[in-house]
Protein backbone atom coordinates (compact mmCIF):
# COMPACT_ATOMS: atom_id res chain seq x y z
CA UNK A 1 0.00 0.00 0.00
CA UNK A 2 1.33 3.75 -0.85
CA UNK A 3 1.46 6.80 1.13
CA UNK A 4 -0.37 9.12 0.61
CA UNK A 5 0.62 11.12 -2.41
CA UNK A 6 -0.82 15.01 -1.61
CA UNK A 7 -2.05 17.61 -4.41
CA UNK A 8 0.25 18.87 -6.63
CA UNK A 9 1.04 22.78 -5.83
CA UNK A 10 -0.69 25.45 -8.38
CA UNK A 11 -0.67 25.82 -11.47
CA UNK A 12 -1.11 22.61 -13.20
CA UNK A 13 -1.66 22.28 -17.27
CA UNK A 14 -5.28 22.97 -18.03
CA UNK A 15 -6.43 24.62 -14.79
CA UNK A 16 -8.39 27.49 -15.84
CA UNK A 17 -7.10 29.43 -12.73
CA UNK A 18 -3.65 31.51 -12.52
CA UNK A 19 -1.63 31.76 -9.19
CA UNK A 20 0.14 34.81 -9.35
CA UNK A 21 1.13 35.15 -4.87
CA UNK A 22 1.30 32.51 -1.95
CA UNK A 23 1.66 33.38 1.71
CA UNK A 24 1.71 31.06 5.05
CA UNK A 25 -1.64 31.83 6.46
CA UNK A 26 -1.68 29.67 9.71
CA UNK A 27 0.34 26.63 10.91
CA UNK A 28 -0.09 24.17 13.70
CA UNK A 29 1.03 20.62 14.02
CA UNK A 30 -2.44 19.50 12.45
CA UNK A 31 -3.84 22.38 10.42
CA UNK A 32 -1.67 24.78 8.27
CA UNK A 33 -3.05 27.17 5.90
CA UNK A 34 -2.05 28.51 2.46
CA UNK A 35 -3.37 31.52 1.21
CA UNK A 36 -2.79 32.04 -2.87
CA UNK A 37 -3.63 35.18 -4.87
CA UNK A 38 -5.34 33.99 -7.80
CA UNK A 39 -6.95 35.50 -11.15
CA UNK A 40 -10.04 33.87 -11.04
CA UNK A 41 -11.39 31.78 -14.03
CA UNK A 42 -13.41 34.43 -15.13
CA UNK A 43 -10.33 37.10 -15.28
CA UNK A 44 -10.69 38.79 -11.96
CA UNK A 45 -8.56 38.86 -9.02
CA UNK A 46 -9.00 37.13 -5.63
CA UNK A 47 -7.35 35.25 -3.07
CA UNK A 48 -7.78 31.57 -1.77
CA UNK A 49 -7.29 30.06 1.60
CA UNK A 50 -6.39 26.09 1.01
CA UNK A 51 -6.30 24.17 4.50
CA UNK A 52 -4.09 20.88 4.79
CA UNK A 53 -5.58 18.95 7.59
CA UNK A 54 -3.16 16.01 6.58
CA UNK A 55 -4.29 12.52 5.47
CA UNK A 56 -6.91 10.55 7.56
CA UNK A 57 -7.12 6.73 7.33
CA UNK A 58 -10.49 4.96 8.68
CA UNK A 59 -11.04 1.39 9.74
CA UNK A 60 -14.34 -0.37 9.48
CA UNK A 61 -12.88 -3.68 11.70
CA UNK A 62 -15.23 -6.68 11.44
CA UNK A 63 -15.22 -9.99 13.69
CA UNK A 64 -16.51 -13.24 13.10
CA UNK A 65 -20.20 -12.66 13.67
CA UNK A 66 -19.78 -9.75 11.28
CA UNK A 67 -20.26 -7.22 13.83
CA UNK A 68 -18.10 -4.22 13.25
CA UNK A 69 -15.98 -1.91 16.01
CA UNK A 70 -17.14 1.51 16.79
CA UNK A 71 -15.88 3.70 19.05
CA UNK A 72 -17.29 6.86 21.15
CA UNK A 73 -14.66 9.82 21.79
CA UNK A 74 -15.48 13.82 22.65
CA UNK A 75 -14.92 15.73 20.03
CA UNK A 76 -13.54 18.96 20.29
CA UNK A 77 -14.51 21.15 17.85
CA UNK A 78 -18.07 19.65 18.05
CA UNK A 79 -18.09 20.00 21.72
CA UNK A 80 -20.10 16.46 21.68
CA UNK A 81 -19.63 13.19 22.22
CA UNK A 82 -19.83 11.31 19.29
CA UNK A 83 -20.00 7.30 17.64
CA UNK A 84 -17.00 6.91 14.76
CA UNK A 85 -14.65 4.36 13.85
CA UNK A 86 -11.20 3.37 14.83
CA UNK A 87 -9.11 6.42 12.80
CA UNK A 88 -6.92 9.11 12.85
CA UNK A 89 -3.79 10.93 10.93
CA UNK A 90 -1.48 9.21 8.70
CA UNK A 91 1.99 10.52 9.51
CA UNK A 92 3.94 12.22 6.37
CA UNK A 93 5.15 10.00 4.59
CA UNK A 94 3.34 6.87 6.57
CA UNK A 95 2.13 4.59 4.50
CA UNK A 96 -1.68 4.73 4.94
CA UNK A 97 -2.55 1.00 5.83
CA UNK A 98 0.40 0.88 8.22
CA UNK A 99 -1.87 3.91 9.53
CA UNK A 100 -4.51 2.35 10.00
CA UNK A 101 -3.35 -0.18 11.57
CA UNK A 102 -1.48 1.99 14.13
CA UNK A 103 -4.93 3.80 15.04
CA UNK A 104 -6.93 0.63 14.73
CA UNK A 105 -4.82 -0.86 17.76
CA UNK A 106 -4.48 2.10 19.53
CA UNK A 107 -7.44 3.71 19.77
CA UNK A 108 -9.35 0.19 19.30
CA UNK A 109 -7.23 -2.40 20.89
CA UNK A 110 -7.21 -4.82 17.79
CA UNK A 111 -5.57 -6.25 14.93
CA UNK A 112 -6.09 -7.26 11.77
CA UNK A 113 -4.19 -10.09 9.88
CA UNK A 114 -7.14 -9.09 6.39
CA UNK A 115 -6.68 -5.59 5.48
CA UNK A 116 -8.74 -4.19 1.82
CA UNK A 117 -8.45 -0.57 0.71
CA UNK A 118 -12.69 0.06 0.06
CA UNK A 119 -12.51 3.70 -0.84
CA UNK A 120 -10.30 7.01 -1.00
CA UNK A 121 -12.52 10.12 -0.71
CA UNK A 122 -11.98 13.85 -0.55
CA UNK A 123 -13.04 15.10 2.28
CA UNK A 124 -13.63 18.82 1.74
CA UNK A 125 -12.26 19.68 -1.13
CA UNK A 126 -13.59 23.49 -1.84
CA UNK A 127 -10.85 24.44 0.91
CA UNK A 128 -9.45 21.13 2.13
CA UNK A 129 -6.31 18.61 0.72
CA UNK A 130 -7.79 16.40 2.93
CA UNK A 131 -8.50 13.03 1.54
CA UNK A 132 -9.91 9.78 3.65
CA UNK A 133 -8.45 6.43 3.51
CA UNK A 134 -11.29 3.93 4.03
CA UNK A 135 -10.09 0.55 4.99
CA UNK A 136 -12.14 -2.84 5.75
CA UNK A 137 -10.64 -5.21 8.46
CA UNK A 138 -10.89 -8.82 9.21
CA UNK A 139 -9.20 -11.60 11.22
CA UNK A 140 -9.49 -9.52 13.95
CA UNK A 141 -7.63 -10.15 17.48
CA UNK A 142 -7.64 -7.41 20.61
CA UNK A 143 -4.43 -6.28 21.38
CA UNK A 144 -3.36 -3.60 24.17
CA UNK A 145 -5.11 -0.10 23.76
CA UNK A 146 -2.68 2.72 23.48
CA UNK A 147 -5.08 5.80 23.18
CA UNK A 148 -3.38 9.82 23.21
CA UNK A 149 -3.82 11.88 25.87
CA UNK A 150 -6.36 13.59 24.02
CA UNK A 151 -8.28 10.73 23.58
CA UNK A 152 -11.33 9.50 25.83
CA UNK A 153 -12.54 6.20 24.43
CA UNK A 154 -15.15 3.93 24.81
CA UNK A 155 -15.62 1.23 22.00
CA UNK A 156 -18.27 -0.83 21.10
CA UNK A 157 -19.32 -3.98 18.90
CA UNK A 158 -22.25 -3.45 16.25
CA UNK A 159 -23.99 -5.43 13.56
CA UNK A 160 -22.38 -3.81 10.28
CA UNK A 161 -26.42 -3.64 8.94
CA UNK A 162 -27.08 -1.73 12.48
CA UNK A 163 -24.19 0.66 12.18
CA UNK A 164 -25.11 1.75 8.74
CA UNK A 165 -28.44 1.67 9.80
CA UNK A 166 -27.26 4.51 12.56
CA UNK A 167 -25.22 6.20 9.45
CA UNK A 168 -28.70 7.29 8.03
CA UNK A 169 -30.61 7.71 11.39
CA UNK A 170 -28.16 10.55 12.45
CA UNK A 171 -26.52 8.92 15.46
CA UNK A 172 -22.96 7.99 13.15
CA UNK A 173 -22.38 11.73 11.38
CA UNK A 174 -18.67 11.12 11.13
CA UNK A 175 -17.78 11.05 7.23
CA UNK A 176 -14.86 9.57 7.94
CA UNK A 177 -16.76 6.58 9.70
CA UNK A 178 -20.04 7.00 6.92
CA UNK A 179 -17.76 6.37 4.25
CA UNK A 180 -15.82 3.72 5.61
CA UNK A 181 -19.22 1.75 6.79
CA UNK A 182 -21.07 2.08 3.26
CA UNK A 183 -17.68 1.23 1.61
CA UNK A 184 -16.76 -1.84 3.35
CA UNK A 185 -20.59 -2.85 3.45
CA UNK A 186 -20.34 -2.81 -1.04
CA UNK A 187 -17.21 -4.50 -0.95
CA UNK A 188 -19.02 -7.26 1.10
CA UNK A 189 -22.03 -7.84 -0.89
CA UNK A 190 -20.08 -7.99 -3.70
CA UNK B 1 -36.01 23.79 7.32
CA UNK B 2 -33.96 25.48 9.95
CA UNK B 3 -31.07 27.24 9.39
CA UNK B 4 -27.70 25.32 10.74
CA UNK B 5 -26.83 25.80 13.91
CA UNK B 6 -23.05 25.70 14.70
CA UNK B 7 -21.52 23.63 17.41
CA UNK B 8 -21.84 25.41 20.85
CA UNK B 9 -18.42 27.24 22.05
CA UNK B 10 -16.07 25.72 24.35
CA UNK B 11 -16.59 24.38 27.23
CA UNK B 12 -19.76 22.06 27.05
CA UNK B 13 -20.56 20.58 30.72
CA UNK B 14 -19.27 17.03 30.10
CA UNK B 15 -16.41 18.26 28.08
CA UNK B 16 -13.23 16.36 29.56
CA UNK B 17 -11.33 18.99 28.29
CA UNK B 18 -10.57 22.66 29.98
CA UNK B 19 -10.19 25.58 27.94
CA UNK B 20 -8.01 28.75 29.43
CA UNK B 21 -7.77 31.12 26.25
CA UNK B 22 -8.37 31.60 22.62
CA UNK B 23 -7.28 33.47 19.94
CA UNK B 24 -8.17 34.07 16.29
CA UNK B 25 -5.33 32.02 13.74
CA UNK B 26 -6.50 33.28 10.00
CA UNK B 27 -9.37 34.49 8.80
CA UNK B 28 -11.12 35.02 5.45
CA UNK B 29 -14.42 34.65 4.08
CA UNK B 30 -14.71 31.25 3.50
CA UNK B 31 -12.34 30.11 6.45
CA UNK B 32 -12.00 30.99 9.70
CA UNK B 33 -9.02 29.14 11.86
CA UNK B 34 -9.00 29.73 16.04
CA UNK B 35 -6.87 28.66 18.45
CA UNK B 36 -7.55 27.41 21.76
CA UNK B 37 -5.53 27.21 24.57
CA UNK B 38 -6.01 23.96 26.42
CA UNK B 39 -5.65 21.35 29.36
CA UNK B 40 -6.02 18.19 27.75
CA UNK B 41 -8.28 15.04 29.26
CA UNK B 42 -5.01 13.46 30.56
CA UNK B 43 -4.36 16.93 32.20
CA UNK B 44 -1.30 18.43 30.19
CA UNK B 45 -1.40 21.59 28.24
CA UNK B 46 -1.77 21.82 24.74
CA UNK B 47 -2.99 23.77 22.02
CA UNK B 48 -6.12 23.02 19.70
CA UNK B 49 -6.92 24.56 16.17
CA UNK B 50 -10.63 24.49 15.22
CA UNK B 51 -11.35 25.49 11.67
CA UNK B 52 -14.62 27.21 10.36
CA UNK B 53 -15.21 25.99 6.85
CA UNK B 54 -18.59 27.46 6.98
CA UNK B 55 -21.85 24.65 6.12
CA UNK B 56 -22.33 22.72 3.10
CA UNK B 57 -25.67 21.81 1.07
CA UNK B 58 -25.15 19.25 -1.66
CA UNK B 59 -28.37 17.68 -3.92
CA UNK B 60 -28.66 14.38 -5.10
CA UNK B 61 -31.82 15.73 -7.92
CA UNK B 62 -33.53 13.19 -9.56
CA UNK B 63 -34.93 13.41 -13.05
CA UNK B 64 -38.77 11.16 -14.06
CA UNK B 65 -36.25 8.68 -15.49
CA UNK B 66 -34.24 7.99 -12.00
CA UNK B 67 -31.14 10.00 -13.51
CA UNK B 68 -29.04 12.33 -11.17
CA UNK B 69 -27.40 15.43 -12.22
CA UNK B 70 -23.55 15.35 -12.08
CA UNK B 71 -21.01 18.27 -12.11
CA UNK B 72 -17.74 18.91 -13.28
CA UNK B 73 -15.76 21.54 -11.78
CA UNK B 74 -11.92 22.92 -11.40
CA UNK B 75 -11.06 21.94 -7.80
CA UNK B 76 -8.08 24.72 -7.00
CA UNK B 77 -7.04 22.92 -3.80
CA UNK B 78 -6.64 19.85 -5.19
CA UNK B 79 -5.49 21.00 -8.67
CA UNK B 80 -7.96 18.56 -10.62
CA UNK B 81 -10.99 18.26 -12.50
CA UNK B 82 -13.66 16.32 -10.34
CA UNK B 83 -16.97 15.41 -10.50
CA UNK B 84 -19.57 15.75 -8.10
CA UNK B 85 -23.22 17.50 -7.32
CA UNK B 86 -24.60 20.49 -7.25
CA UNK B 87 -23.91 21.97 -3.94
CA UNK B 88 -21.84 24.86 -2.05
CA UNK B 89 -21.98 26.83 1.15
CA UNK B 90 -25.12 27.85 3.10
CA UNK B 91 -24.53 31.51 4.06
CA UNK B 92 -24.45 32.02 7.57
CA UNK B 93 -28.49 32.34 8.50
CA UNK B 94 -29.82 31.15 5.29
CA UNK B 95 -32.77 28.27 5.42
CA UNK B 96 -30.41 25.08 4.58
CA UNK B 97 -33.10 23.87 1.88
CA UNK B 98 -32.75 27.63 -0.01
CA UNK B 99 -29.45 27.30 -0.02
CA UNK B 100 -29.53 23.84 -1.39
CA UNK B 101 -32.10 25.09 -3.86
CA UNK B 102 -30.03 28.29 -4.92
CA UNK B 103 -26.68 25.96 -5.40
CA UNK B 104 -28.82 23.19 -7.51
CA UNK B 105 -30.57 26.39 -9.71
CA UNK B 106 -26.91 28.39 -10.02
CA UNK B 107 -24.74 25.55 -10.77
CA UNK B 108 -26.74 23.56 -12.42
CA UNK B 109 -29.86 25.30 -13.77
CA UNK B 110 -32.28 23.53 -12.24
CA UNK B 111 -35.58 23.89 -9.77
CA UNK B 112 -37.18 21.05 -8.28
CA UNK B 113 -40.30 20.95 -6.34
CA UNK B 114 -40.15 17.75 -4.08
CA UNK B 115 -37.07 17.98 -1.59
CA UNK B 116 -36.22 15.52 1.27
CA UNK B 117 -33.07 15.93 4.12
CA UNK B 118 -31.71 12.16 3.47
CA UNK B 119 -28.48 13.00 6.02
CA UNK B 120 -26.17 15.32 7.98
CA UNK B 121 -22.52 14.44 8.25
CA UNK B 122 -19.79 16.06 9.89
CA UNK B 123 -17.30 16.39 7.49
CA UNK B 124 -13.78 16.18 9.34
CA UNK B 125 -14.64 16.91 12.95
CA UNK B 126 -11.33 16.50 14.48
CA UNK B 127 -10.71 20.38 13.15
CA UNK B 128 -13.48 21.78 11.28
CA UNK B 129 -17.10 22.58 12.54
CA UNK B 130 -18.28 21.92 8.60
CA UNK B 131 -21.39 20.10 8.17
CA UNK B 132 -22.91 19.04 5.26
CA UNK B 133 -26.38 18.88 4.30
CA UNK B 134 -27.30 16.27 1.53
CA UNK B 135 -30.70 16.34 -0.33
CA UNK B 136 -32.74 14.47 -2.59
CA UNK B 137 -34.68 16.74 -4.86
CA UNK B 138 -37.27 15.39 -7.01
CA UNK B 139 -39.74 17.14 -9.76
CA UNK B 140 -37.24 18.85 -11.54
CA UNK B 141 -37.29 21.36 -14.63
CA UNK B 142 -34.66 23.76 -16.16
CA UNK B 143 -33.90 27.27 -15.21
CA UNK B 144 -30.97 29.46 -16.37
CA UNK B 145 -28.17 28.30 -14.76
CA UNK B 146 -25.79 31.52 -12.91
CA UNK B 147 -22.20 30.04 -11.57
CA UNK B 148 -20.11 31.74 -9.92
CA UNK B 149 -16.71 33.87 -10.97
CA UNK B 150 -14.76 31.13 -9.55
CA UNK B 151 -16.85 28.25 -11.12
CA UNK B 152 -16.40 26.41 -14.91
CA UNK B 153 -19.01 23.87 -15.03
CA UNK B 154 -20.20 21.38 -17.50
CA UNK B 155 -23.33 19.23 -16.32
CA UNK B 156 -24.24 15.63 -16.81
CA UNK B 157 -27.10 13.30 -15.95
CA UNK B 158 -26.47 9.48 -15.17
CA UNK B 159 -28.34 6.69 -13.72
CA UNK B 160 -28.13 6.85 -10.06
CA UNK B 161 -27.21 3.20 -9.81
CA UNK B 162 -24.02 4.23 -12.20
CA UNK B 163 -23.57 7.40 -10.15
CA UNK B 164 -23.35 5.20 -7.01
CA UNK B 165 -21.06 2.59 -8.99
CA UNK B 166 -18.37 5.38 -9.51
CA UNK B 167 -18.15 6.47 -6.13
CA UNK B 168 -17.13 3.52 -5.18
CA UNK B 169 -15.08 2.90 -8.74
CA UNK B 170 -12.87 6.17 -7.23
CA UNK B 171 -14.49 8.28 -9.97
CA UNK B 172 -16.59 10.16 -7.86
CA UNK B 173 -14.22 10.71 -4.41
CA UNK B 174 -15.49 14.68 -3.08
CA UNK B 175 -16.89 13.03 0.57
CA UNK B 176 -20.44 15.94 0.20
CA UNK B 177 -21.14 14.27 -3.57
CA UNK B 178 -20.84 10.34 -2.25
CA UNK B 179 -22.64 11.14 0.95
CA UNK B 180 -25.74 12.34 -0.83
CA UNK B 181 -26.05 10.07 -3.67
CA UNK B 182 -25.60 7.14 -0.95
CA UNK B 183 -28.29 8.93 1.46
CA UNK B 184 -30.38 9.14 -1.76
CA UNK B 185 -30.19 5.68 -2.49
CA UNK B 186 -30.74 4.74 0.67
CA UNK B 187 -33.83 7.17 1.41
CA UNK B 188 -35.53 5.70 -2.44
CA UNK B 189 -34.70 1.96 -1.24
CA UNK B 190 -37.24 2.23 1.63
Amino acid sequence: MPTHIPPPAPDVPGSPWRTTGVRAGYRNPWLRVTEYQVTRPDGTPGSYGVADLGTNVTTAALDDQGRVLLIRDFVYPLQAWCWSLPGGRAEPGEDVQAAAARELAEEGGVAADDWQLVGTFWLSPGITTEATYSFLARGVRAVPASPEPTETITTAWAPLAEAVARCFGGDIRDATAVLALLAARERLAR
